[in-house]
């Protein structure tokens, strides 16, 4: 509390790195790459988990448990996952250290090298797809509906709190089908999901759309993303939903027999969130005071804080904000009391806005007078008194509700502002410049091009937009026929 | 469904792997010690999670997350610890997978070798220690009260589902006091918080313990227990919770300013269970034909099977069930109506014997006219026509709670009957030999008859009772002196 944050419009990176770490929620580890989640930052990536995993089973899906060590041998069956994920990754040789003869310390024993070597696992198709196969002989075993809360690894070399670490949280959702409609049906709507989640509870409008294939899933045939855009005009995928067609079916021999005797490979979907989602969050809404948090994730949603001069009042006060604390509580409203005697008021403030509690309530002796409260909300700041009476908890309710609706209203202002239109490479590069944010341009369908562009400013396609208005054009950069605008940015 | 299960009394451990594999609780991976816990399994597991979650947060402990990876220079700070855990464990020595350049496949690139070998958490003492150094500084800081949900893995030999596999999950609670007796208390608390868990919402009694010094946990001053009796007479360690005194805050070096202003080490406390609580679960109630589940832990609570012989039965009685079924679930009871048409409702019957639904309801034409349905309670298999009134509802959750209390007080009934005193040596051998179960008897206090009685008779001393009887006697092995008895079993 000692200075304040970095300015966004000065050093957004710095900003955001120090807001991670005032706000306590995460620090870098002295274990390379990997983060400590603290307990404030945990509390809302375990808000976001009941509420996904609440969708999760209202669409049908269990949770299960698979193993966290992949044998080597099995990234090597689906082609094109191997090229993807066999590259930067843990791997065990040895399962047993011992301790050295010179008595200098602990080493890895070298008789206790391990046959095959176990990669840990970078995202779990293989693994999974390797039960199926015993899990799965007739189309009554269809469809399987399963989803998976665990730790994943992928070697980074530069790390960035929640946004790119070694190791990370995530859900991995993995579903067999007994026909192809049924697989693409599913792969979308878990698309919707994600979407629904971010814009109702994250309060992060995001554009749904399709990978190209150079950033499709290693071993998907459709990738299917939801994308955000954050405050510095950089895209961030928040989500991806992947129909693998049969590709996993036929890697880990997985058959049916189909309702009129036959037998076919099964169909296959997976799709993940992660611990990224908290840095689209924190980056989506923040200010330089520090996080602004949506209600619905706000692990506490109403701070009371008590100004008094003496153990006298604050009794008195105590009393009343019993009172309020309890009508609130009733409405399902997380309230903290902070009455610490350690700290005064306008430090508590300061830390309240640090770390977003979207809702203040202030009493002071005045104000046990005058029967009223001052209350301050965290996204605009504003201050207004209110008389504590009947009418209070729904006020504070609507006023949480109006937060909510507020910030994604500002999210989607933002995202229109910094959305721009361009019909030439000049203009395009010129935007990407000066400006930033998403770009929609026409673009010729081929890899190279993208390749191209992507050499040239560093610029990618986030997705090509589903429902998107059909129209004819040019590639801004080839000059051949397109007959849809792409998303173009910088990306996290 | 083909044939039934071994029986307990012929081959307990061949009943308990069937048990497990078909009411789908987990199964053996291809890989190495490791399972995969089924959807069924794991829902028991979230209804685990989710009561002890609560209980934690009840008294004051918040949730984190640290890195799986330890380096291996942190196992080496505490003496014991480095003795206790840096044996069998996985070892990531690369950080890269690349093609063999004879194309047969991928193999470990011998160039991203490590500079410091990184070990999976067999737990996490060490690396949550390495952070509380820069977390706490003053008293103002304490207590620490955190909690991790996590895998971790500890590589062993001879491996059973949920009971000891290389990789399981758990929660371990780390905390950090300013006093020896706050910490002393705080481990007291959390064994107290596993025995309610136990013996509340598991049904499984258990007794309040203290290990003796060699079974005490690698790095802890005191190991508080608890113990439950299995059917087989075999004891299981359910939870540990260890008081660490200041032995690894004086190995991280975490120092903290007292109130008066000098500086001292920090207390610890550390606190465990696990997927084991799975096996103990299964064990502890289960019978012939399959799973018992307390009514408190079951993923369904009660199951609605139609007798019907057409589609039109079928019609008529799905009416009726689904206002009975509303009914049950405005009680918060989870029901499941299993409708299917492609099994009969004996192969139904027997399926949800199999995975230890507490309440079977069952409804033909026959009730439909006499307005009654069938209801059987899994644990005594006892059957009882009910009337559809509008107390039926109340009536099945009086059930589900006689149910609860029942197999608790069986489980209660068993351990007495299988817990015997005895005063000598050969007492001891023919007991542990042709009975088994908790054994109660003196003991001299030395590691060395501890040791020489596991030696000969594969008995270990599972724990020094809690609030014992406090009596003279003498040690059944040495014969000196002794003045509480402590309890000896065979152990999984």
């Amino acid at each position: 509390m000692s200075k304040g944050l970095p300015k966004r419009s000065e050093d957004y990176s710095a900003w955001y790195n120090e807001l991670v770490k005032r706000a306590e929620l995460a620090e870098t580890s002295e274990v390379r790459g990997c983060m400590v989640i603290k307990p404030y930052g945990y509390s809302i990536w375990e808000k976001m988990q009941a509420q996904l995993d609440l969708m999760f089973k209202a669409t049908g899906h269990v949770n299960a448990y698979f193993p966290i060590f992949i044998p080597k041998s099995y990234l090597s069956r689906e082609a094109a996952h191997v090229e993807g994920f066999a590259k930067e990754c843990a791997v065990v040789t040895h399962h047993r250290l011992k301790n050295a003869e010179d008595g200098s310390g602990i080493v890895v024993d070298p008789e206790a090298k391990l046959e095959e070597e176990l990669i840990i696992r970078p995202t779990s198709e293989t693994v999974i797809w390797n039960s199926y196969r015993n899990w799965i002989q007739s189309y009554r075993d269809l469809p399987l509906l399963i989803n998976q809360w665990a730790n994943v690894v992928r070697w980074e070399m530069r790390t960035r709190l929640f946004l790119r670490t070694s190791e990370f949280l995530w859900q991995e959702g993995h579903t067999a089908h007994a026909t192809r409609e049924e697989a693409e049906q599913e792969a979308i709507q878990m698309m919707q999901v994600y979407a629904d989640f971010s814009e109702k509870f994250m309060a992060v409008p995001v554009v749904r759309g399709i990978k190209t294939e150079s950033e499709r899933f290693a071993g998907a045939v459709e990738t299917y993303c939801i994308e955000a855009l954050m405050q510095d005009g950089k895209a961030l995928q928040a989500g991806t939903s992947h129909f693998l067609g049969q590709n996993f079916a036929k890697a880990f021999d997985v058959k049916f027999a189909t309702k009129s005797g036959e037998l076919d490979y099964v169909w296959g979907t997976s799709w993940g969130v992660s611990t990224r989602l908290m840095g689209a969050l924190i980056m989506a809404h923040s200010d330089d005071s520090g996080l602004i948090l949506p209600p619905k994730l706000a692990p506490i949603q109403v701070v009371i804080v008590p100004i008094f001069r003496n153990e006298q009042e604050l009794q008195a006060i105590s009393e009343k904000v019993m009172s309020i604390k309890t009508a609130l509580e009733t409405l399902g409203i997380t309230v903290k009391y902070d009455d610490r005697d350690t700290q005064k008021p306008g430090w508590k403030f300061a830390e309240h806005e640090l770390k977003g509690v979207p809702v203040r309530i202030a009493i002071g002796p005045r104000d046990l007078e005058n029967n009223t409260v001052e209350i301050a909300r965290r996204d605009t700041k504003e201050k207004q008194m209110y008389e504590v009476n009947e009418a209070l908890p729904q006020k504070v309710e609507q006023l949480l509700q109006n937060i909510q609706d507020h910030i994604y209203k500002k999210a989607i202002d933002f995202r229109e502002t910094n959305t721009t239109q361009v019909d030439s490479f000049e203009e395009f590069k010129q935007v990407l410049e000066e400006k930033g944010g998403f770009i929609l341009a026409h673009w010729d369908g081929t890899a190279e091009t993208e390749a191209n562009i992507k050499e040239e400013t560093k610029a990618t396609i986030r997705c090509i937009p589903i429902n998107a208005k059909q129209e004819e054009g040019k590639c801004i950069y080839s000059g051949k026929a397109s007959r849809q605008r792409v998303i173009f940015a910088k990306a996290y």
